[in-house]
């Protein structure tokens, strides 16, 4: 392909920055990238890994000649890059983000980016793992996964097809919604699961039993608890951002959890079985999509 | 191996009867499986399969010449195999089961063998998948898997080392606990999980916007929910069976996602991040074990 643009900027060259940058380099979606973040050591590593193709530790020096930035920070450490790039970016320079939350990352770049902001297109790629870090970033990391993109009502028609193209160029598939509707679905799927399964592993941890407990641990447990080794510090913000929504979420939770404690506790078997045989039937047609 | 046994039964030939036998057959351990249950069609089928070498619909034909039986049925069945075959069994026979809580089905045995309860041994094997039947069946399901038996008092020594010997030929590795602190740890481990996977699935079944919620998910709910495909009769059982375990075990965890909702609540993200923290550092410790 022809690059569709010169520069690329990636603030955070983690497991989804870093995976970005691959992506784009092998696709030849612009002819350079260049790498920004906190940690210089990381940075080196990411040159050495060819993640990127070269690095700056001031981020106004980072964005200055790019056509398209991309922020993969933690959700709370969104604000500040915003405000140390807004002085620094070109006119025409498009913005994105690659936040789990998304009217929380509007809101920062709003107040942030000012005149820029029309330029700003959310978005948040469905994926990852439990791992992170660059070390951990590979070039399919995107290929054929969802990503979100949450534009405002502001955002420049071109802004909005250059970040659809660089994500499809990663070998994505791009939808767009609500920031507020996003964020009730993550809530959902996403953010709620990963809070049960910290919650779980934290509860059996606290056991008396508890090299018992693990040691007796099947593949289910496993695959169950897997998401529980993500990293603490993302999902602190993640609640944080998303707030109300997953508020919203676990209680509607607890009360099934409350149902089904209700119905175990009366023996109530068939209420238990119609309970399972739903979630069964949902979950069965979900692996057949 | 020299055959140890001239005759095993195994009385349900699903995931794990079935999975026994093509181990017991592959490892030599007896010279000829018989299966019963209560559909000649899965018999048949476990014929044709080569899982098993020849089937009787009758429980007490089934085990008349067995030197070893192993119930494979669903907990709910348990009692009722165990009073077909009790006026059957040879003096030496050894029965033993394979259910997921083991208190209960030692009441079972208890009541329903009578005279031969003291060939009894309780067992379980930590193993499994959300697939059941015979055509999920496949030689290698306990292979370096534990199984946990759970001899009561009065077992014969000789039969608890002829299920030992059994379980070791289809390559798994026994251990043994009383059935008492058996079922508070699978409760912890097993049957906690499977329940917060069915409630999740339904939960988000439930919302007006399930078909989104399921669409945008991505590969940390298809892990964590894949146990949510499990056999919803199997697992109704297993909640009525381990009813008080299970109860102690999810009060627990309502308490501590209460914590969670509390933290959430006040926005405070050190509560959140040492609860993550927590449950990162020992989930990754169990990765690496």
């Amino acid at each position: 392909m022809t690059a569709k643009v010169q520069t690329a900027c990636i603030i955070g060259t983690g497991l989804i920055g870093g995976s970005l940058a691959l992506a784009l380099k092998q696709a030849g979606f612009c002819q350079r990238v260049i790498g920004a973040g906190r940690t210089e050591a990381t940075l080196q590593k990411a040159v050495e890994l060819g993640v990127i193709d070269h690095y700056e530790m001031d981020y106004s020096v980072a964005v200055k000649n790019a056509d398209i930035v991309v922020v993969a920070v933690p959700l709370s450490a969104m604000k500040n890059v915003f405000e140390q790039i807004a002085p620094a970016l070109s006119a025409t320079a498009v913005v994105t983000d690659a936040g789990s939350a998304k009217q929380s990352v509007i809101k920062d770049a709003e107040l942030a980016l000012a005149k820029n902001f029309k330029r700003f297109v959310a978005g948040h790629p469905i994926s990852g793992t439990e791992k992170s870090g660059v070390t951990a970033a590979f070039v399919d990391l995107y290929k054929n996964r969802k990503v979100i993109l949450t534009p405002t009502e502001q955002a420049d028609a071109d802004a909005v097809k250059l970040v659809t193209e660089m994500w499809q160029a990663a070998g994505a598939e791009v939808e767009s919604m609500s920031a507020g509707h996003h964020d009730m679905v993550l809530a959902g799927t996403s953010h709620l699961p990963h809070i049960l399964a910290f919650g779980l592993v934290d509860c059996l941890n606290n056991l008396e039993e508890v090299d018992e407990v693990f040691r007796f641990a099947a593949g289910g447990f496993r695959d169950f608890t897997r998401i529980a080794s993500s990293d603490p510090v993302m999902w602190r913000d993640i609640c944080l951002s998303n707030r109300e929504d997953i508020l919203c979420m676990m209680e509607k939770y607890q009360q099934q959890l409350q149902t089904i404690h209700q119905a175990l506790q009366d023996s109530d078997g068939e209420a238990l079985i119609n309970i399972f045989a739903r979630a069964k039937q949902a979950r069965d047609q979900f692996n057949n999509e």
